[in-house]
């Protein structure tokens, strides 16, 4: 099949190629009736402008970027991240942006992968995911002056917009919910340590259970994947001080330490609570459904992709900070049996 | 920061902007010591061939692209698609080519935006998922010419090249060593019922229960989620003859099941045995541990991504039909009680 071209629309049109190119660019020099004649025989036969055209002049390229560093494994298994491009998609899908994706394994092919993109003019910006302590692709991104938004807490975020929410919030509403129904020793199964959203979290813990007068906070650092949620909840089950509540800083690795739990002889919620977040609906596949800190990951993706969208039009930009994740209790969590905890295991 | 040019190599090497042209692209008219040199300061500078420009005169575009077509909130779960990422992109940054994604909500969507990609030269070639029966993405993609790789069995696939694995043996393989175990009824919870490669499998499962004497092949049709999956395993546990064993088409809805087995006072493997499809790391989190039908779709995907590559650079082409999914057998399977499964319920 051959592409149409403007020639061709001149020719069903009955005028010259330069009346259909001032007709298609909304430039004076064609009556009304005949940009409308136009315009209706360019969509009849599928014309579309050469997107290479355009980008060679500077136009748009109408493509946004997003870069994963997370190891395919993970990837697979973490509901997150397709959540999140959902809500992208469906917002960049309505006003015709496609969204290119790229699995790196390391910060520095990451960098390489903007810098590329920016030489090709292949993306108009790009959304940055797990940001890190003094993360090099924030100032990378500000050299090059390429679009982007921070999809994470604007801490380190530099200059760049970013579009988070209150992770610190959620975890006061959960250390609480659970302090409220007698859990004085709660401990913590973190993710990747050196992220920025991690630390937020880990202080946040931190503070409130030094508030609530609880037993030492310790937060056990995991690569999130469930193997690490598992053996992060044998520690604990196993550790002098075993804790009576455990938060989780994904559902994956909660699931995994509700299977730990069954194996090494705890009833859930009886002996132990566990509270996942990222409410996916893996959570109430398991028995018993789990207590989670949920959010609407596919809204938020959604809300950063308009957020890119802004920037990259040049419209004014502020750094949005969206709900937190909020607890949904459900049958993963109660309250601690009264001999509970008290250095056994 | 500005984008090097070939006029910034040319000064910096002390030659004519031709020659520096001639150098990049491999042309006679420079000598090899010039040629290296340019070479070594394009590098030197992050000189990029502008992508645009290169499109424009009927280069590749270096990218390839995908439309998923399932509802957000299955995508997000469902780990198959982002372990194919995984293993597409694998593929894909090994020769620095990018992956367009797209997510649609219906077939006239999904054809709509391959022709957008096609007229607008986005994509050099696209994968083609979830092939439907009569797909009209098939003669769509024919008339575009656009190259195409379906993921997917061959059977609707036209005349475009196919990456699948031999789904009817994996079926004959679960169903014989059930019925090995002794269970002689077996039940299935199929994924979406017009898919091609649900239609294989259906097809199988009839034909391996009819030739072992099998009780009739029940194959309930789902949405592949967890509910569809919860649904269909209540359906067949209340059914006056419920069978002592169920085939699930992927793994969300086995661990559904798993837990609906659960609520109804059935224990697994006791009482019934469970065959989840799909092999991701879940299976190995719940309890008991789900036997599965496991495959590498990561390897998998970076197949379709090499085929779909020899597509595009015109060679010859076959379709690949890869390694049949392997039963691994784990907690979830056993023999059938001696009294099980006769008309209770």
């Amino acid at each position: 099949m051959k592409r149409p071209t403007i020639a061709d629309i001149a020719a069903r049109a009955g005028v010259s190629t330069g009346a259909v190119s001032y007709a298609l660019n909304g430039q004076p020099g064609v009556s009304e009736s005949t940009r409308r004649r136009v315009l209706a025989i360019a969509e009849e036969i599928g014309w579309n402008p050469n997107r290479a055209a355009r980008a060679l002049s500077g136009a748009p390229t109408n493509s946004i970027g997003l870069v994963l560093r997370r190891p395919a494994r993970v990837l697979g298994v973490e509901p997150f991240f397709m959540e999140l491009i959902s809500g992208v998609e469906a917002e960049l899908s309505a006003r015709s942006f496609a969204l290119t994706l790229h699995v790196v394994r390391d910060p520095e092919s990451e960098i390489a992968v903007y810098r590329r993109w920016w030489g090709e003019r292949r993306v108009d910006g790009v959304l940055v995911c797990d940001l890190r302590i003094d993360d090099p692709r924030v100032p990378a991104l500000e050299d090059l002056g390429l679009a982007a938004v921070v999809v994470g807490p604007d801490e380190g975020a530099g200059t760049l917009a970013s579009a988070w929410s209150d992770d610190g919030a959620a975890v006061v509403e959960a250390v609480e919910y659970l302090a409220t129904l007698g859990h004085r020793s709660i401990a913590r199964v973190g993710g990747l340590p050196d992220l920025q959203h991690t630390g937020v979290r880990t202080a946040a813990f931190t503070d409130v259970c030094r508030r609530l007068g609880l037993a030492d906070p310790v937060t056990i650092p995991t690569d999130y994947t469930g193997e690490g949620g598992a053996h992060a909840t044998r520690r604990l089950i196993s550790s002098r001080k075993r804790p009576t509540a455990i938060l989780y800083d994904n559902d994956i690795m909660a699931i995994a330490g509700l299977a730990v739990a069954g194996e090494m002889g705890l009833a859930v919620p009886r002996d132990i609570s566990l509270v996942a977040w990222d409410d996916s609906v893996l959570c109430q596949l398991v028995r018993p459904p789990m207590t989670a800190m949920s959010r609407d990951i596919s809204a938020y993706g959604a809300r950063a992709a308009r957020l890119l969208l802004d920037v990259i039009a040049g419209n004014p930009v502020v750094s949005i900070r969206d709900e937190p994740a909020h607890l949904i209790p459900r049958g993963s969590t109660g309250p601690p049996r009264p001999d509970a905890g008290a250095g056994r295991g």
